[in-house]
């Protein structure tokens, strides 16, 4: 059966291509590449955008919403960004010029704080899409992922956010450092609380805990799954240490993949946060689609 | 020139294969390889040191004495972890069984901690060294690296130590993650001192410091020179504020590479320490030779 959209929305991050066939505020379809930001240079763009919608276009041209890195400076066009405090999406989402007469192509704009320095390319829409969902909803949203991001929203606006590379990290310790040799698959619930707890109330114990991984492996053969377990209680335990004035007293909206999401709420429930978990891509869809909104 | 070495000394590293011919406490000549254990696999270690060695050996056999990652037990042969509270060697180091009959191989064995689980390899060397040296010194040794270790050192025993992985995470962080985008060549002291500053006093923010760094760049176009220092900062300020227990207060030895044992020392005399740097190399080869006189 044939698809054929109102309107495309793109969320094009660093090492994935996510593209939805819309109507109205129904998915019609999905399609996805691995050809992230990451993979492409200037002129890759539109084809790798094609490749995955051509099917999807009509006889007019259909207008794609895109989000995330296709807006850095080294993207596709330049959406600069925002300065919080500030609504999610503002200004208008920037048009990408000269593309196929078939297609209309709008980039969202990231949002940046000047102190402390920080900036996000993508979570601005998921906030955007919660806001949509959630009008004047006053909290702290907190978006799980390989630069985890916590914002501080009220009154409608973005108030102020900082992001921590809990993920990357994880990542780059389980895969590349010495822990690779005892960090495996699997989890366990109660090695990751153990974790946790070290580091949330002594964040300043990371740096020794972290080798502690692999010289318990050597001593006692800790099983991989509990070196995995422990290895993100430390990290998600140290960036729970350094959020607190974020969370702490406030509510709080999870907005991430499920699994970590859940990680995330659970750890934040055990310090009497009061969470709630909220669909990711839900919420970037709500937020592509009042991007388009704003267009006019 | 030819030399004849009287013993060898080695320190086999993870990544690094160096080897000094001795005629008593006195340096003959050294050479080196990249034939570390990680490139190794059982069966090479032989061939990869005599093609260092095999021009310094006389008629009888030689005795080769190596300390490092060569005595575990994915090495030449295992000399296994002695537990601390103990002297820096001991027991005598393990022989090689069935090597080429010119030379005669001992392994120094580790040192092992088991609460907090901790191992090293290498560095009991370069203590005992710095022991034989300095006998009956009493305080805390630095010994920076990849993985630095901190030991308390009393009564010529190791009584404790920890390592910490602030050298492999700089590594990680500067080469692999999103902040080799900012993070280029060069030093800036300022920048170091204003981020070791960030995570002495509050070590929890290392989680959010981290991608400020990338920030920072972004926004402001942060000198490499500058992003690179702070990241150091932030990783060192961190490390000396999970192991203030083991130095406030004592004196303290830094044995390592000149540049970075002056960047600790500097750091450690900014908060009050009493620190002298030490020679690495010299430090080994007194363990080496030390080592050596427990052969009998």
């Amino acid at each position: 059966m044939s698809v054929q959209a109102q309107w495309i929305g793109v969320d094009w991050g660093t090492s994935k291509l996510r593209a939805f066939a819309m109507e109205g505020d129904t998915l019609l379809a999905t399609a996805q590449s691995d050809k992230g930001m990451a993979r492409l240079v200037a002129g890759g763009f539109e084809a790798a955008l094609l490749e995955l919608v051509e099917g999807w276009l009509g006889d007019g041209p259909t207008d794609v919403i895109a989000c995330g890195m296709v807006g850095a400076r080294q993207g596709w066009v330049e959406a600069p960004y925002t300065a919080v405090p500030a609504p999610a999406l503002a200004p208008k989402p920037v048009m990408v010029p000269n593309t196929d007469a078939r297609i209309r192509v709008h980039v969202v704009p990231g949002l940046k704080q000047t102190k402390p320095a920080d900036v996000m390319r993508g979570e601005e829409t998921q906030i955007a899409g919660f806001l949509s969902r959630n009008p004047s909803w006053d909290g702290v949203l907190c978006l799980p992922g390989t630069h985890t991001k916590w914002a501080h929203v009220s009154a409608d606006e973005v108030v102020s956010f900082r992001t921590f590379m809990t993920g990357e990290l994880f990542s780059l310790l389980s895969k590349q450092s010495v822990l690779q040799h005892s960090v495996g698959e699997g989890w366990d619930d109660e090695a990751f609380a153990a974790g946790m707890d070290v580091t949330l109330s002594r964040p300043e114990n990371l740096a020794s805990e972290l080798f502690g991984i692999r010289a318990s492996d050597l001593l006692n053969a800790t099983p991989s799954a509990v070196a995995r377990s422990r290895l993100s209680g430390l990290l998600v335990g140290a960036e729970l240490a350094a959020s607190r004035p974020y969370w702490l007293g406030q509510q709080i909206a999870v907005i991430g993949e499920q699994r970590l999401s859940d990680v995330y709420a659970e750890a934040l429930k055990a310090q009497g946060g009061w969470v709630t978990v909220v669909d990711c891509q839900d919420m970037t869809l709500a937020g592509l689609s009042a991007a388009r909104n704003l267009l006019g």
